[in-house]
């Protein structure tokens, strides 16, 4: 089954909306969260782990995927979920993320990208058609259409050109593009030009996509930018389809995201914090590894009901971290992915008891930083 | 409590025994394998993935506890048990090995060992009494006398100071030890000397410990030697007393082992091997990163009903190593202690119907390497 999307429920003072997303691996409810497996796997989390937070749809990038172990691998395995032993809902990005990310590595002209792997230096070259035949082989519920993704800050000429060439290439894209249980999004980029974020919408959803992605923020501009932007590019897009907010992930940013209409969101900031020893908390986020825990046997936050929380306390983690076990990292993003599956489920309910704006007006004053 | 040990059966054939050994922490089936938690984790294990294993004793290292985080702070905790959160029993040694093993940052006299810490360099001094003093604060189920552990080859005269000073500190050890739920055991030394072990071991027995280790072995002496000296040490040894040989962890060894009368061994084997991708299967040791296996697409073992082995393939496993993922040193540990675990279920099994030999015979036939 390709997907399909229903509103549940509109909020009333907000663009936000209750949603489900059907998918050929469960139904998604949205808003929703999706942490990131960059390499066919959820750093330090077993899928067994993931099911116990209850995370319903993961993000897995092509263009790593694409070097190793080879997408046509990935294929005779049987496709990303069976390789991996993943049962629920996965979307793979295109690759363009990478491309402009690894920018000194690449070439890009109308045809495609050139670009020497971060592995090996091995030379290869992705095209719109490419970036299908990879994500079609990897065999997610969501492909993303393979698009050029602009830096912050960046002059107008330079975004006007990616933003066509993204159009182009979401065409050529969907052109070629064809799976059973896979659906395709396109990508709206326009970087922070309001006319071009407006122009790239209105042409993308005359290609009619079953969902949309706004990329090219969150890639260093200030927040409150990204906000103006996403305030006028959602508007462009169709409320039957679901929209989605590419690389945001911090809690503040999410809950800004879904009061403007974005219905999914993904980062790899709750599992690379974890790794890293900063820990959300419902106060904001603590750094685990400073000396004030070292003999502080309270849990991480005594109002989570996680496994780490429910069982361990800042003293055993902060030295975890301090002697740079793996258990800190397992212990820290099963608390982190909790806290992100535990936030989305209130924002979920408090769409459901019409108090979105009282829920985030609480969250943020207490999370505070 | 104190512990408790209970012979259930004599093998006919052997001098093995099934046993069971009662600890504040459970009921211990021996033979038993206890892995290894050297910072108070069991690396790249929660303790319920070790619980799913049925693992049902562990091995906490006082040398590296002492360092970091200090004793007195897992004391302050309320011991290692609820610090760490592992609800199985514990031993913990004495930090003699580390002692034999980081030779070059230590002096040894009759007082006790003066050292540099392998983490920060600073000096600290361990007597047999401050070894109890941290044991004692850790608070394991069971604690190790503090001993001298000479290296292989060593000379006669070197082997008889260390085994006399390993007698004298125990007889020091046992006069300061107390602790209501720790039991202490003594440990034999005498390296590779048959009369230096029969000897050491005659006079431990008389200080009357509720169980006994053969520590000094498996330090690089050729098997067939380690294998004498237990066939020459274990008859002086109480049959209604535990017998733990340190260190061995090897599958080979450890059915060599039982086979000579010893009821528990540890070993970082299984885990450090399956964090270098050396994983166990029922044929012997597999390199799960060899090219081979890259599109291997069958469980590593297809006997093996672990968690790895029900989930995911040889080439999935083969692209998490070379990815350098965390889940790989993960699926590979559980596979790895499942492996263990099974291992030592099949040999009790073996013992209770009295057929330990033919099962011996049968596994060494398969386990080829």
């Amino acid at each position: 089954m390709t997907i399909k999307f229903e509103v549940i429920k509109d909020s009333k003072k907000t663009k936000a909306r209750l949603g489900k997303l059907f998918t050929h691996h469960g139904v998604i409810e949205t808003p929703v969260f999706m942490p990131v497996g960059t390499q066919a796997t959820v750093k330090a989390m077993t899928p067994r782990e993931l099911e116990d937070l209850d995370i319903q749809i993961i993000l897995s990038n092509s263009y790593h995927l694409f070097l190793r172990p080879g997408h046509n691998l990935i294929a005779q395995a049987g496709g990303l979920h069976k390789f991996m032993d993943w049962k629920g809902a996965i979307l793979t990005d295109s690759g363009g993320f990478q491309v402009f990310s690894l920018e000194k590595l690449n070439k890009i002209n109308d045809e495609g990208v050139s670009f020497n792997s971060h592995i090996d230096g091995s030379k290869h070259f992705v095209s719109p058609e490419k970036a299908m035949e990879v994500q079609m082989a990897l065999g997610a519920d969501i492909a993303m259409a393979f698009d050029e993704c602009t830096p912050y800050p960046a002059g107008k000429y330079q975004v006007e050109i990616a933003a066509q060439r993204t159009f182009q290439w979401a065409k050529r894209c969907k052109e070629v593009h064809h799976g059973l249980n896979q659906s395709l999004f396109g990508i709206v980029q326009g970087g922070t030009f309001k006319d071009l974020r407006i122009e790239n919408a209105k042409k993308l959803v005359e290609l009619d996509f079953p969902g949309y992605a706004i990329g090219g923020l969150s890639v260093g501009e200030p927040k409150s930018l990204m906000y103006e932007i996403l305030d006028c590019t959602v508007p462009w897009l169709p409320n039957n389809k679901p929209r989605y907010l590419m690389g945001v992930g911090a809690p503040q940013s999410i809950l800004e995201g879904v009061t403007r209409g974005v219905d999914m969101f993904d980062c790899v900031l709750p599992t690379r914090n974890a790794r890293n020893g900063s820990l959300f908390t419902s106060s904001g986020k603590l750094s685990i590894t400073n000396a004030k825990y070292k003999d502080d046997f309270t849990p991480l936050d005594n109002k989570c009901k996680c496994y780490t929380c429910q069982n361990f306390t800042r003293a055993y983690l902060r030295h975890l971290y301090m002697s740079k076990e793996m258990l800190a990292s397992t212990l820290g993003t099963i608390h982190n992915l909790y806290f992100m599956s535990f936030l989305m489920k209130s924002i979920r309910l408090a769409l459901l008891e019409d108090r979105l704006l009282e829920f985030k007006e609480e969250f943020l004053s207490n999370f505070l930083n």
